[in-house]
């Protein structure tokens, strides 16, 4: 019998992305909720180079890395396509995937997170790189066209995560994500949070609020 | 009728995956050389993100970050495969090659590049990433098994590069990587830097050599 198990943390978009790519499929599996501060065994012995969730276990293998995890379940399961078959398109949903976790989320959590003359300087980078996202989007419902697709899971840090950043930071006034600046990405949240599968496998705002409210404080006091 | 042009560096170990790439199957393509120092009008049109080599344009399109063109290379291209079949292989390939460029490389330059007490911290942190590439080589010829494949091309670093850091960085005593502490890694670079169609995409090493006793040269008297 086939067995698949997930270690993940409730609070993490990358093990959510995972979650999402599972359901979507119509793929059961056990999921692992994993303590950060005090690692199990079996994630230590399985992710050995990282020691990270998430961490996909499927039939005792194991494979780490959000965005790989995505592209394995993929290629192993069959039902809605993650990526594109055209091989350009594919190049394509890879390169913004990757773009949002290497460029894009950094830049946002910098323009959250900086004060005084650097704040303006990561605003300005972070306005670029969502402008590029905003583009992405003109004539399409998501990025992956009619239906979500690797950039749009990818992009979940944007959907959900991103808005407890901006409350509790609380120096982002006006906020970085608005209608008037970025139409395109607030209709896709929208039409993104709204999908059954995602919806569900989004953790609560209250928890995510008082989580991300403990941890900005606890920067802003050692910053201090 | 088909067209494909790459736009690289001589000296960069990450134009020259692509064109080891394109050699290995076989691609027929026009090389362009860009000065990073005056980039060409065509590479902030086609890569206005990143502005960076190396950037492959087939038909027009282009497609850019080295990892992803060799995925787009493979699968756009008969002729010998340089990602596995399988999908937990092909999961592994990215994993490791993801590894050498965002872990294994930047730990090693640490090592060449630091002095004093932070040298030994570095020193610590790039022999345990070259230990689990050399524990990947058990048993195998090449990282891809008795075949050159993507963690294979990945690791030109290693193969070729590394050597010009060592050397003129003149703080690794002993050196980093021997055939005492690393003995498959040893010699996966002699069989690797042997196989026609990478020696003869590797950069002129007098050329190289040069180039980095440079640059180095000029890291430590800015760092003064």
């Amino acid at each position: 019998m086939e067995s698949v198990k997930l270690f993940g943390t409730w609070c993490s978009p990358y093990s959510r992305r995972v979650e999402m790519a599972l359901k979507l499929k119509g793929v059961e599996y056990e999921y692992v909720e994993e303590d950060l501060k005090n690692k199990s065994p079996d994630l230590l012995k399985y992710n050995p180079v990282h020691k990270k969730v998430p961490l996909l276990l499927h039939n005792g293998k194991p494979i780490s890395e959000s965005l790989l995890i995505l592209e394995y379940i993929d290629e192993t399961w069959s039902g809605p396509a993650i990526l594109p078959s055209d091989p350009y398109d594919r190049a394509m949903a890879r390169f913004w995937a990757k773009f949002l976790d290497e460029k894009c989320w950094p830049a946002m959590i910098r323009a959250c997170m900086r004060t005084g003359e650097e704040q303006e300087k990561a605003n300005e980078e972070a306005n670029e790189v969502l402008t590029f996202l905003e583009n992405k989007l003109i004539g399409k419902k998501f990025f992956g066209g009619d239906t979500i697709g690797l950039v749009d899971i990818t992009a979940n840090l944007i959907a959900h995560w991103h808005r407890f950043f901006e409350e509790f930071s609380e120096i982002m006034q006006p906020p970085l994500i608005t209608k008037e600046k970025f139409p395109n990405i607030c209709e896709w949240v929208n039409d993104y949070t709204n999908c059954s599968f995602v919806k569900e496998n989004l953790p609560e705002k209250d928890k995510l609020a008082q989580l991300y409210k403990a941890r900005i404080q606890a920067a802003k006091a050692a910053a201090q």
